[in-house]
């Protein structure tokens, strides 16, 4: 029997869902970013939605102006491995930045939390735009953008070494003969690159999954073509379908210029929702939940992603200033994405701030309005799903509830979890561990 | 009511629990030290048994020659986030060393923790003794041990720099006016010393229990200093209660010569028990579990201590040879007390090995037995508590079916958890936000 494709959902858990300020709405969990009851709820709920993954962002430099849930919330391997005893099926994906870490300790912090829930792990790799997360690292200065991608890079394959330290089936435990493990299939990685050297082997046997799903979060040409090499899933953001279907085939195309196969990476387009009975009644919910921004704390927001610039001091009504260069090294698709359509629309500040601290969600309507949505992207090959965002505080809820039917119902979506780890529902083959493969396909000798 | 003073116990989460070869016993879980049903039923053993925490030990090297449950395990404070949301009362405390992380990451992933889990979170710090650990993490050397000992101190000033960066009310998410915090009660540690430079804030609010637990496990002159000045808690071991009677002292000593209260510190003596119907079948257990330790087991453990030396080479009838300063950068008590025992006892090198690795029980003996030997070590001084390891694999429930109940009785421990927090059970004092502490009392100004 044949089976239409099927679109993939992912889940985020960040603060009380919204906008920044959503925390002030009526429904809100005020201290949704560090209270775990919340958390559960909303992974359960995720779970109950049959969803692929709950995903966590990150970050690792605040100041006071940070937006709230930034300030104040669980750091997302800690939290992740919490969630992993409490639910079954979903996968759980956390945010780790290779800026301003060790391999060796993200590899076996990802790989026991592959263990702890029996094969759901996944390591969302991002580089850290934020040019203060060098403060609290106790270094001179933020590598630049491109140098981040080097090294990251050299840090996603030394960690994938360190996965294939141990073959599957290494772990013998003869308890009669005493053999506790098989020395052939013990690899020692022996790494020595530009940016580390590790010799491994790692102190966690091979993941259930084979080894941890990796994400890339990046937009820049660099992130893409870092996932390209590396990544088994992308989480990006694009305004319309358009562009959506351009990044998709972009990848694709990267993917087999890199020697790999089309379906070795899904592409996952992160948007919001606001369902509601009627469109306006979603449109009311959407204006209720951007009522509560302030002026003040949408200028703090929209300073964040230009190296925490106070655009306070300028004139709200007032074109939308010039301030040169200032957040290259972070922010750089934001960023840009912000000055440019400022000027192609001739924002004043305010509408600037105002615009960037309470986006329109991507999808918003009735709930088959927003179902029609989501099929038209992943039907026209725009991506292979999507990483959902509630846009106030009860959306995903809603989505849960009145969307997933209808995309069931559409034979588009399942109905029960296809398998049991995270790499088997996004469909993802198993990798090979690179030593025993290099072992049984020794390099040709040439005469 | 007065009270009798009460012993406080902690549970050790390492393999099957015995020796280095319990896997290999007939009632063992082989792949214990991967196995989350067996963690998390050991962990809801010792809660059962009132337990004040859970306690996971740590490495960052291995070789093939390493034990076994060493080269394929959780890493500790994934695995216990994840046992977070299935206990309720259990403190969690986790082993992580200052040699091979980040300030900022270890502080806010312990944060983490014991916002997960209602204020349970506790920190064992160590520094590593493995040389080989530097290998894994891109560095020429492993900092001798002195120098790591520096190193640790400013890490953990660092790290509860950090801890104070939110006042336990900074959180004031007032709906109506939009105010998410005090700023007032925001303090960024802008710490610049000798080995870290750390701006903050942290991005995580202050713990439910103030700050987490620190644990400190090191027993050289440096880590008992260390501990003085830093820990809520220590974990050693002392071969007698006279040396632990010594050491307890030593310890309250150096706390009030470092302006502490006596009551600052809560010692814990690490010990192993079996529990038999009779002495001779308490006896007849250790030997079972001893018996599966072969030869070159017990040399390649042996070996582990002395930088991976490797004592095959020796005649295993002579007596144990001369090797030298080896391993005095790494387990430097360890390393030296094995020797002296060697020498004071003229043992040969197979009776040094099997010895060290088939350590006897501390405790061994009925029920009762080891209740009166808990007892007398408590009563008369030489410890607070006990960390408590099976000497088999089914002595940790044989302890908590058998001796708990006894103490009990006998009015020297629990009933109920007393409290909440980790804090609160082991009757520690909340600490005191330095900032804010240092507001209240401005610096005197001399004439």
């Amino acid at each position: 029997m044949s089976q239409k494709r099927q679109l993939r959902l992912g889940a985020i858990i960040q603060g009380a869902s919204g906008n920044m300020s959503a925390w002030r709405h009526p429904d809100a969990v005020a201290d949704a970013s560090i209270n775990i009851r919340f958390c559960q709820q909303l992974a359960q709920k995720a779970e109950l939605g049959k969803f692929d993954f709950l995903f966590v962002a990150d970050g690792l430099f605040i100041t006071e102006k940070s937006i709230p849930h930034f300030l104040n919330r669980f750091e997302p391997i800690t939290l992740l491995s919490a969630l992993s005893l409490v639910t079954q099926k979903i996968g759980l994906v956390a945010t780790l930045s290779t800026s301003y870490s060790e391999p060796f300790t993200v590899a076996r912090q990802f790989a026991s939390l592959d263990h702890l829930s029996g094969g759901r792990g996944g390591w969302n790799v991002v580089t850290s735009p934020l040019e203060g997360s060098a403060k609290n690292f106790s270094r001179d200065k933020h590598p630049e953008h491109d140098e981040r991608y080097r090294i990251a890079s050299e840090y996603v394959s030394v960690v994938k070494g360190l996965w294939d330290s141990w073959e599957e089936d290494a772990f013998v435990r003869n308890k009669a003969s005493g053999q506790f493990f098989d020395a052939e299939k013990l690899h020692t990685l022996n790494h020595h690159g530009k940016y580390f050297s590790v010799q491994g082997p790692l102190n966690v046997g091979r993941s259930p999954q084979g080894r941890p799903i990796v994400f890339q979060a990046g937009a820049s040409e660099q992130g893409k073509a870092f996932a390209a090499e590396a990544a088994d899933a992308i989480y990006t953001r694009q305004e319309t379908p358009e562009l959506a279907r351009e990044f998709y085939q972009d990848v694709k195309r990267q993917l087999l210029a890199n020697g790999r196969d089309a379906e070795d990476i899904r592409v996952f387009q992160g948007i919001s929702v606001i369902i509601g009975d009627s469109l306006s009644d979603a449109e009311r919910q959407y204006q209720q939940t951007a009522e509560l921004v302030t002026l003040p704390s949408a200028l703090d927001y929209l300073g964040r992603y230009f190296e925490h610039y106070d655009f306070s001091q300028h004139d709200p009504d007032a074109p939308f200033p010039e301030i040169g260069d200032l957040g290259q090294n972070s922010f750089r698709s934001t960023t840009d994405e912000i000055k440019h359509n400022a000027k192609a629309r001739g924002l004043t500040l305010r509408q600037a701030a105002l615009e960037a601290a309470t986006p329109r969600p991507t999808f918003l309507g009735t709930a088959s309005d927003v179902a029609d949505g989501l099929e038209y992207w992943f039907t026209s090959g725009a991506t292979d799903g999507f990483i959902v965002r509630g846009g106030t505080p009860t959306a995903f809820d809603d989505f849960v509830d009145q969307v997933i039917p209808l995309l069931q119902d559409r034979g588009l979506y399942r109905r029960e979890y296809e398998g049991q780890t995270l790499r088997e529902n996004l469909g993802l083959r198993e990798p090979e561990n690179q030593f025993a493969a290099r072992q049984r396909q020794p390099e040709k000798v040439t005469a």
